[in-house]
């Protein structure tokens, strides 16, 4: 009986909270990983787990034909890779950024000799290499389909398309909305703690009342937005307008801040100012718009 | 056999979406309900379904010892109310508001002879009377017991205490949760429609990741917040103050108004000028009291 074929090597760029759980995900699924972290410390853990440890980045990307980067900012990609030979190697770079970086990273990977690919993780640390987990990528599509079979122990796979930026726009997307959701759950604890009610009895009602919101709320958004049909039965912005008053003169009355929700109120005034009171909550999306 | 006994009988005052949602729940479970609206033409569709309509606040008022008043906002109920004799009556203020307008109603209708309760519709009119829909209550509890079984006909009932206030508290924070996620669902339908993505096809992997997000959210921060510990091994305010900068620079290159997101960057700044890098987002619940 044959042994299974080894499986491909990869070289790891960043061991933070993220690059530390990717690497740990490739070593469990079998990989040889060679990691390099800037301050060294943080490779013990992972050598542990049975990485190599790299003295440098160049020994790092000599290690393995695919090199995954994940720093805090992609000028610190820009700084790490500066003058480093890449011929030959497929640079993944999971490094939070935006669409015009990530355009920028292919055409310097591109004269460095790297075929590069943007990645965007829908995931927290902890759910690497889980179900739940995915990540969405661009760029050079056929060093993507070369090490999709790596790249898919981190979590499922996404293909957005050839531009390099576009996984990143999809990535910001996502991620608008999972903070515009962290700035009306901070508030709304703030408020309720401001009374004697603990955030973890509110925790229940508050994920019951969102969640049921946001189904329902989802869908009707997207039909009205790409019909341009805003017209309301449900709530309008007339009424939302008058409403929201209440909430910044709560705020204020009970000692919470206001101002995560005052350009909120502001855009509520326009959309009535600018003749949309029947209209829905929908032609937000399209006020936002310049 | 004897015939069931009738249903206590309803005056509804404010025929807007939700208060002919109110009124028509009332009909359907065979209350007796009267009906009045500032605007007569709103009338009519109750009257079709068995209403009886009423030419003044008061004739309602007198119609029924239980009044529901839906209007735009409290200062309209002031108005709409101010020296009709409410003796007997029990007044359920179903308008959104703040506490303390709630707390001067109460004071108002005690003095004009009627018990009050407020209360807070945590639906949208499409919703009432379905197992979904439920109202939060606070003031005279006695009266609150004694209507109950009616109100009950409108969706849950979930009783908050005996301040007046208290039920707008609770509202006021649950549509703050609500508006929050309406803040990133709006700016990422504005951002992913600046390229060829339809809001549509995007509709199914933002709600699928804001949910997901929202169920680890809500209770890590309820956690964090209670316990006043907030350092974290997911995601940094430091990792998320730098990231954000990308989504700032993101909305302008593709052309979306940043004004809703601004002030989130700011308190991330503030929070790790203050020291809170390594903290996760829980600790902005504290920093948004004053
Ligand atoms: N944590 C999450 O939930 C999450 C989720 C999705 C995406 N992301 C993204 O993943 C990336 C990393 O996040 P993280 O949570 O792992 O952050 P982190 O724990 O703060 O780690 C940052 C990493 O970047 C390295 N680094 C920073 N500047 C560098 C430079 N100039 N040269 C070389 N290395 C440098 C750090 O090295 P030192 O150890 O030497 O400081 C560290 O390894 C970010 O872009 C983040 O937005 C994170
Ligand atoms: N719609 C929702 O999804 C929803 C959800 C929860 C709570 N609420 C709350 O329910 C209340 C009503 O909302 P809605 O959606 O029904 O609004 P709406 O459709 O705009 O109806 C407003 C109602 O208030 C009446 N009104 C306004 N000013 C008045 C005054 N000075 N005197 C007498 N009547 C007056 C209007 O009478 P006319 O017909 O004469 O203008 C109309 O009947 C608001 O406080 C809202 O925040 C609404």
């Amino acid at each position: 009986m044959s042994q299974p074929p080894p499986l491909p090597p990869v070289s790891v760029l960043g061991l933070g909270m993220m690059g530390g759980a990717l690497a740990a995900a490739l070593l469990r699924a079998g990989h040889p990983v060679t990691v390099w972290n800037r301050s060294a410390a943080k490779t013990g853990p992972l050598v542990a787990q049975g990485a190599t440890p790299a003295g440098t980045v160049t020994d790092a990307v000599a290690a393995s034909p695919l090199v995954i980067v994940c720093f805090t900012t992609n000028d610190d990609v820009t700084e790490a890779l500066a003058g480093v030979d890449l011929t030959g190697r497929t640079l993944v770079n999971l490094t939070n950024g935006t669409p015009a970086q990530a355009r920028d990273l292919a055409a310097r990977a591109g004269k460095q000799g790297a075929a590069y690919i943007d990645g965007g993780i829908m995931a927290v640390p902890q759910m690497i290499a889980t179900p739940a987990a995915y990540i969405l990528y661009s760029g050079d599509e056929r060093a993507y389909e070369t090490h999709r079979p790596t790249l898919a122990a981190l979590g499922g796979t996404r293909w957005t398309g050839t531009d390099p930026g576009r996984a990143a726009l999809h990535d910001l997307s996502l991620l608008t909305g999972m903070y515009g959701m962290v700035i009306g759950v901070a508030q709304a604890f703030a408020l309720i703690r401001t009374e004697n009610v603990t955030a973890t009895e509110f925790a229940e009602p508050l994920h019951a009342w969102v969640s049921a919101m946001l189904s329902g709320l989802i869908p009707e958004m997207a039909t009205a937005v790409d019909s341009g049909q805003h017209l309301t039965d449900v709530s309008s912005l007339g009424i939302n307008q008058a409403a929201f008053r209440n909430f910044l003169t709560t705020y204020d009355d009970q000692g919470v801040s206001p101002e995560l929700f005052v350009p909120f109120q502001k855009l509520l005034d326009r959309s009535v100012e600018e003749g949309h009171a029947a209209d829905g909550l929908s032609r937000l999306a399209d006020l936002l718009k310049k």
